[in-house]
């Protein structure tokens, strides 16, 4: 099942609204408001107050699903899911990404974070910053937490996880790795810089989480061709470590890293541009595409 | 004005409400919902849905207050604003503190963040992280976002700005200097790690931001004892930088670094355990005293 948020074409109102599509049905998809009108209209609230709506609810939709359902080229995509508590990153966990920087793999995974404000959907813009002279690209597998919890065991850690969406690391090196005293964060969080989508592809409709194409093209040239089975530290040991430190909540998404073939460490080094458009790809999930502007 | 957020320790629905205390009625609370039913119960959602309450508010405040007041000691206080999308970190910001650390004056504001979800009341307990064994205080002056805004010029900053609040930027050593690869966050962000209030004090209350008494005592030992005319960068100048990379939003708070005498730097360093009581205070704006759990 693919869970999304998008607004219909045609509203004036632009209402938020939280869509399913079924297994199959590619092109179909179920405005939950059309299930119940009661349900709140985004993800988050839904997760909130209902955390197992999402594994419940299968058999209402496929009912549903015969006359309620609307064609994708109908609706304008949202962030699957926005106003979260955290953006957690994991920097540095891809083991091809290491060699490519010749700095040893981490023996811990190392986090940081991105303001939510800075979540973005998988179609829109993103304005090139004035500040930055490097702005680079990074695809990253996100995962998306479906229920509360702390101190989570890595046996367990999956059963936190609603699914998975593809989500670009957008990047302003100058000040990620040179100002800001060493701190990642602004170089990381500018307007925009978190594009995520195009839905969140349920956990149960990934048949290999470890062996996923992944896969970041540039105005079409493949930048970024890797495969989740290069991840250093897997989604279930971060986790465990992340949820020591904090409580996770309904929302929260972990980008899980990026593998190599970034702007930065190309030879020469190559920066994106205004007008630039920028694929980021993961197999069975989805590819969202947002364009430099 | 002092605008504060509150639950009546006689509801047993224990909700939440936003209350305002009236120059010279220290301990009477003003619940603005006697004032008008229909406004949010949250200081967030107040900005966002009435930018300019704050300001406009003082006639229909005190027309009410005379009937309606709640005693202080009926009420327990919540952080004075949570849920907000940022909560910003200003590093290195007291000349007396780089001093202390043999460090040079940062010539910009050194960013990092906390998570939104560490954010908890002027009374409430730390538990002791499982994780650290560095625990550490810093008391600081943060600034709160009044209304959206980004690329904001230094002499318009105020303009955002709604008031001003005691934080206590709890952190852990080891996880902020030794750990998490140079990455502050998870030192800075672990749970109930930003304690503020008790209260916001709205802007104009305050005659000489530059010029207030800011401490922390442990156990009722002065530990810290600085004036906020040591600030390096100052709100305005952090205000115009930060808000070139991101856009700063209702609710937002920006801690603005701590005076000398934090634990890890004294001789030998001295560190948190359970059982400790740490009161931060400012002049002009309140105490708050969280113990260690």
């Amino acid at each position: 099942m693919k869970v999304l948020q998008f607004v219909l074409k045609n509203d004036p109102l632009k209402k938020p609204r939280v869509g399913l599509i079924i297994e199959g049905e590619v092109k179909k998809i179920l405005d939950l408001e059309t299930v119940d009108d009661k349900l709140p209209n985004t993800v988050i609230e839904l997760l909130k107050q209902k955390p197992n709506f999402f594994t419940d609810v299968t058999g209402i939709s496929l009912a549903s699903l015969e006359q309620d359902d609307i064609l994708l080229e109908d609706v304008i995509l949202l962030p699957p899911v926005s106003g979260m508590d955290k953006v957690v990153c994991v920097g540095m966990n891809y083991k091809d990404h290491c060699e490519e920087q010749n700095v040893p793999v981490p023996k811990e995974p190392i986090f940081f974070s991105k303001f939510s404000s800075s979540v973005v959907g998988p179609k829109d813009s993103i304005p090139y910053p004035d500040v930055t002279q490097e702005l680079d690209y990074e695809v990253e597998l996100a995962v998306v937490i479906g229920k509360k919890g702390k101190n989570i065991p890595r046996d367990k850690a999956l059963d936190y996880v609603l699914g998975y969406t593809v989500a670009h690391d957008v990047s302003a090196r100058d000040w990620q790795l040179k100002k800001n005293g060493g701190q990642w964060l602004i170089g990381k969080t500018m307007d925009a810089f978190c594009p995520i989508g195009p839905w969140i592809v349920t956990k149960s409709d990934i048949a290999d989480l470890y062996n996923l194409g992944i896969r970041c093209r540039v105005n079409g040239e493949t930048k970024q061709d890797s495969n989740t089975g290069q991840l250093v530290h897997r989604v279930e040991n971060v986790i465990e470590l992340l949820s020591k430190f904090v409580t996770l909540l309904p929302g929260d998404i972990i980008l899980t890293g990026t593998p190599p073939g970034v702007g930065v460490f190309a030879k020469p080094p190559f920066f994106l541009k205004r007008g630039d458009k920028v694929e980021c790809e993961i197999d069975e999930i989805g590819c969202i595409e947002n364009k430099i502007i």
